[in-house]
């Protein structure tokens, strides 16, 4: 590989000289920068950007630390801040923090050692010291922080959404899963349903689930028609669990949407690949990944405005799991 | 932050000492290094990693390179990965190719630039020069290589597995939907398939599919109940489309699997909770990416043996789209 001394000795100039001129820094001759230039481009030289880090203090990584890439929400997010961070020729160190506390220290630390210039978190506690104590910019993703840069969707309105569209669509017998208790965007949308259906005087019922996973949704599924068999409507607290709710009344045979109607949340890809396709409360999970890299750009270049909180709208998605309303 | 001109000062050390003592490069004299040591303790000294592998050329840093995590057989592939590095104490810089070469180069040289130890990567085309010139360890994944390190799943032997238990199970009038044609893996595994029906004498017909996308899958299934209206099993070129073909039969008022038995290929996460759930050639995908990651750990510490290219074995997983064997 070529090296900086190779294009020193190839424009007869001093490795100091290449460095400033590379790195903009100091007062260049015209001439002699025209020689580096040159000697560059014969020697077709790529600057070691270790190197030039360390020189500049800034590199073009960024940390991107989420739950959990396997849950298929995620992919989507991390989808929308490469493809931003790509554009702008950022590059990500990435990470799964399993809601682990410790996990997602040891991540923020080595990506401070490996000099990221900035930091997108999935974090379940944005007030943590770990965050407050980064001296680079941090956007949290998917989590709702009242005082640092944060995108997300509205979650609230989203839970409030599934109600009166279950409502409307005539289910009176509504049971509303409550995702798990330490994910926020999870208690926002429950509360949202909830508050929904209280302002209509319509009684509910209400499962619990503790973790949004594959391998748990049926077990979920199972005990939601356990205690409530009668049930005519269910809020799932995401697409995977609605997915399970879906298979559990199949098996019942109970008839979608003619006995019992099903709202997801999230509209990740598989919720159109259900049978029926599942009717669900959509995040731009794509666009918020996009959001949150450009405002974290911005931040690290010092343009970012007043604005560093975006509430991205959520949408009704109608498909196969609510019956039609004409 | 702590600086190592701090650890030098409280050691009452130069710069230079402590760096040999943390990079155990030159001889120091054992009081030396006793008290630099100490002063590192008490001061809470983290080395900086950029200056690490400046000095030592070598970072704790993976490139890893998928075609796009929102496929979700990659997100388990690429946990896979993740944990065994973390193990180790490697981190991952992570980029999605889209199966196009330019960004697959674009991602790669960016890589060197960040000193990254070593590669995995899942490209259509491991004899590119883009990786027989890198001078650090590459592993193939999900990709086949005859004479560089690889890890993938025994696909051939997948697509045969699928035809066998169609026609065991009693479908007559088989269709097979050929994956993609630029990856290798959709043609080894349809490549099997068409050999055991021949071997079994058996008649079937194909349909093309052009993409694993999402947004196809349910096109690739119309069309293939418009060109074959009776037929009686489907082996799919992957979970996503046969998700695409249980909605379809069911539009068409098609019992699976009486009138129809679909077989998957991947087991992802979705598959199980499909309605039926999916019966599907299962690649063991999180341990594909735990072994790629172990192999690229052993060729960058130098522990590697004889045995470089890792082929994992498929399996028939029975759900619900396949009549039963009794």
């Amino acid at each position: 590989m070529t090296t900086i001394k190779d294009v020193a000795r190839h424009a007869g100039v001093s490795v100091a000289t290449v460095s400033r001129v590379i790195n903009e820094a100091g007062y260049v001759h015209e001439d002699t920068r025209r020689k580096v230039e040159n000697a560059i481009q014969e020697l077709n030289y790529t600057p070691n950007e270790v190197a030039r880090s360390l020189y500049k203090r800034k590199s073009r990584l960024i940390g991107l630390l989420l739950p959990d890439i396997t849950n298929p929400y995620f992919p989507q997010l991390a989808r929308g801040v490469e493809d931003r961070m790509q554009e702008s020729g950022f590059r990500l160190i990435f990470g799964n923090s399993d809601e682990s506390q410790s996990k997602e220290q040891d991540y923020i630390q080595t990506f401070v050692q490996n000099n990221v210039v900035g930091v997108i978190s999935s974090t379940n506690d944005p007030g943590s010291l770990s965050y407050r104590s980064l001296k680079i910019p941090v956007v949290f993703l998917d989590r709702i922080s009242s005082d640092r840069p944060a995108v997300y969707a509205d979650g609230r309105e989203g839970g409030r959404m599934a109600a009166q569209q279950m409502v409307q669509r005539g289910s009176r017998q509504i049971t509303v899963m409550q995702g798990p208790a330490h994910i926020r965007p999870a208690q926002d949308r429950f509360q949202g349903a909830i508050e929904a259906l209280q302002d209509m005087g319509m009684s509910y019922q209400i499962t619990q689930t503790t973790s949004f996973s594959f391998t748990e949704a049926d077990r979920w599924a199972r005990e939601l028609f356990e205690q409530y068999p009668d049930t005519d409507g269910v809020i799932a607290s995401n697409d995977i669990t609605a997915a399970a709710v879906i298979q559990e009344a199949h098996r019942l045979s109970k008839r979608i949407p003619a006995d019992i109607q099903i709202i997801g949340f999230d509209d990740t890809p598989l919720s159109n690949l259900l049978s029926p396709a599942l009717s669900t409360i959509r995040q731009p999970a794509y666009d918020m990944g996009r959001a949150a890299a450009d405002l974290l750009i911005q931040l690290i270049e010092g343009t970012a405005g007043e604005q560093r909180t975006i509430q991205m709208p959520v949408q009704f998605i109608e498909r196969a799991t609510t019956r039609s309303l004409s």
